[in-house]
């Protein structure tokens, strides 16, 4: 099928999908995750396949484990599609409802947004995210996953489709852009009047390139240069709990943080504890005085990695081992270089005092702003939003974790009895 | 002031208007209006000379007319102002909280868009409302008029600002572009990080090349190729009233009618009847069959202009006293109909049928479906949101007419004692 032939029909599909129930959305989904489990050694398959590939072709380890698949991995994209069905249909929802002087009765009706498209890394799990929640929200969607993913993606397909076709879904609202050409990405950023929105989800180069060249309406996510603030009133134990956390437990991910501000007046005894608490794990770049305070003689482990930051640390996203370090003499000075450097997704401030945590969540201007909690609860699982599309890290439309209201409109539905304008 | 500076003031305004309180927001607001009035005679005469220029320089009588200020249109504006006082603030309104397992306690907050731009062509009262509205909303705004219009939008934002300066309020958060450069445009639809929406408010040409020219979101407004449908149960008196209306009242307006289908079955009676109705004021554009029956000797007034419509016409927003006219014979194909030439603007049934009611309501892809009245209540001021930005025809962040809550966006506060990610 051309790409062209293949927006036709999705759009066709919506229109079908748009109008049905509950009932039958679940029951195709129901059967999709039975497909899943029934095509398991076929899909295991063609993942070794990609995954031999990719490691011969000298793919870095971290990106062939989020390519890999397993058992258990398997059984996680069986256990979403579970969790999709459970969720409230978001359709049909009326939001707001009133009557004009005249009498018209206007009602607000959650729709679904149309047709959707993915633009997408490595991770075949997307694949199956992507799809159970847009199928949920009524909408059609076409995958772009990349090419290493290509035969895991392919047999994925595979299966939704026989699942959806035996749980009396409707197979064409979910296709696969599977031609491997860069051209196709470019046909799939023009097609407007095709496609409602397209979610890029992926590094920084994916994102820049879809904003930059789409016509059609983009829903950025992802980039998150994140901090946490220790403000002088913080719980030092927990705040060294909680940036462990944040930073090892998946170094990764975007809501992973890459900066620490420290209040001046606990800098000297909280940084060297951080140090100790993360050498051998982390390497710390820190402005002048951090460093100071942590090359203080005899106070640090020997395996403890600390270097200078300079300008461009404040302003990278690392996703590695790697954090950067900086003291600041107010929460005035810590809010105001979140909110020059951050990437306005997840912010959080440690502290014991309720102005300071008051005025950094009004201050602070991020999808995410977090109270003695950990970064890393951006995501819509943690949310409680099932699976996720996404973390949209732009103001319009949605912002933060996406589940199924991101893929819904509205519909003004207004009734009268012959009424015109005067 | 050069475009970065004013990028750059007008990002650093709106950081200090979004912890305005409604208060504080109101009283700057009331102030502009005052300082509106005070400067009438100022604005009216820089509006004349606007005007002048226009008229010399063979701009049509519509657009000049659409340009012009008077008395009554300033009065206008000031008591649009008002109407934005006496909405509630949008800003602080928790739309959702909840408690997760680990006792994480979520709130979604609404909080200030940001930064918005409005590109938008001759009327200067859309200078002050897109103004009111986004001070209310607590961003900041940058206003880019047409040339023509230049003079009296000059006039206007001294005003508004001379207001924001007496009442307390933050004059920094509206500005003017007003080079009258063509690559003013392009340097706003480039500004990535300094504006958070650009909202195109005009003809097809203009919204065309902001939609394929922005790297910033964009909502896109304005283009209705609106349709009533007379179904066979309609109303027939009423039909031609409503219709009447949707073409006469302002054929210029994006709501107003463009096409009528109407139902086989009645439409050897019905359309001779609507030809007689719309005579000498708006021509017809038929299929052959409809033609056929407003040709029938003697029985339509000389007066009636009929012409044979192609498929060219089922596509056009003509935005003047012509109307298309087609026969369908079904329910069904109205849909089909609409649903394939439509922009998913406004779109209406007259109809006694519950059931053809409900399908219509249903199956039609637009903002607004109508069941029996006229497309022209798709309007902000109609349906209480105060003044208006402009009708969204896209599906995501706002849809139909877009007040104050299109202005918002959410931010998510995070409370915890401590938690971290298992």
């Amino acid at each position: 099928m051309s790409l062209n032939e293949t927006f036709r029909s999705l759009k066709e599909a919506q229109a079908r999908l748009a109008l049905e129930n509950r009932e039958a959305k679940d029951k195709a989904l129901g059967a999709v995750a039975a497909a899943v489990d029934a095509y398991r050694t076929a899909i295991l398959k063609a993942n070794a396949g990609d995954v031999e590939k990719a490691a011969a072709g000298g793919m870095k380890e971290a990106l062939v484990d989020r390519l890999l698949l397993n058992d258990k991995r398997i059984d996680g994209i069986i256990e979403g599609i579970a969790d999709v069905i459970r969720l409230e249909d978001p359709i049909g929802r009326v939001s707001a409802g009133w009557k004009t002087p005249n009498g018209l009765f206007i009602e607000r009706v959650a729709v679904p947004l149309g047709v959707a498209a993915i633009i997408y890394e490595s991770r075949p799990n997307v694949t199956a995210d992507a799809f159970s929640l847009a199928y949920k929200a009524g909408c059609a969607i076409l995958l772009r996953g990349s090419s290493a993913a290509l035969s895991s993606n392919r047999a994925l397909l595979k299966a939704i489709r026989e699942g959806l076709e035996q749980g009396g879904g409707i197979s064409a609202a979910v296709s696969l852009a599977d031609s491997g050409s860069r051209s196709e990405v470019d046909e799939i950023l023009g097609a407007r009047g095709w496609i409602d929105v397209i979610l890029p989800r992926g590094g920084r180069e994916l994102i820049r390139r879809v904003v930059e060249n789409a016509r059609v309406p983009v829903i950025e996510t992802g980039e998150g240069n994140c901090h946490i603030f220790v403000d002088q009133s913080a719980d030092e134990e927990n705040a060294l709990a909680v940036i462990e956390n944040a930073k090892v437990q998946k170094p990764g991910a975007c809501n992973a943080v890459e900066t620490v501000l420290v209040h001046r007046s606990i800098a000297e005894r909280f940084i060297p504890r951080l140090g100790r608490r993360l050498a051998g794990r982390v390497e710390l770049r820190g402005d002048e005085l951090s460093c100071a305070f942590l090359r203080q003689q005899g106070v640090l482990p020997p395996q403890l990695t600390v270097k200078a930051a300079n300008e461009q640390d404040w302003e990278t996203e690392y996703l590695d081992y790697i954090l950067a370090v900086k003291i600041v003499s107010s929460l005035e000075e810590a809010i105001d270089h979140i909110n020059r450097y951050g990437t306005k997704h997840s912010e959080a401030i440690l502290t014991n005092d309720l102005a300071a945590a008051g005025e950094f969540c009004r201050r602070v201007d991020a999808a995410c702003v977090y109270t003695n909690a950990s970064t890393r609860f951006t995501d819509g699982g943690q949310f409680g939003f099932g699976a996720e599309l996404g973390i949209s890290t732009q103001k319009i439309h949605a912002r933060g974790p996406m589940g199924l209201e991101a893929l819904t409109t509205v519909k003004y539905r207004i009734s009268g009895n012959g009424q015109v304008r005067l």
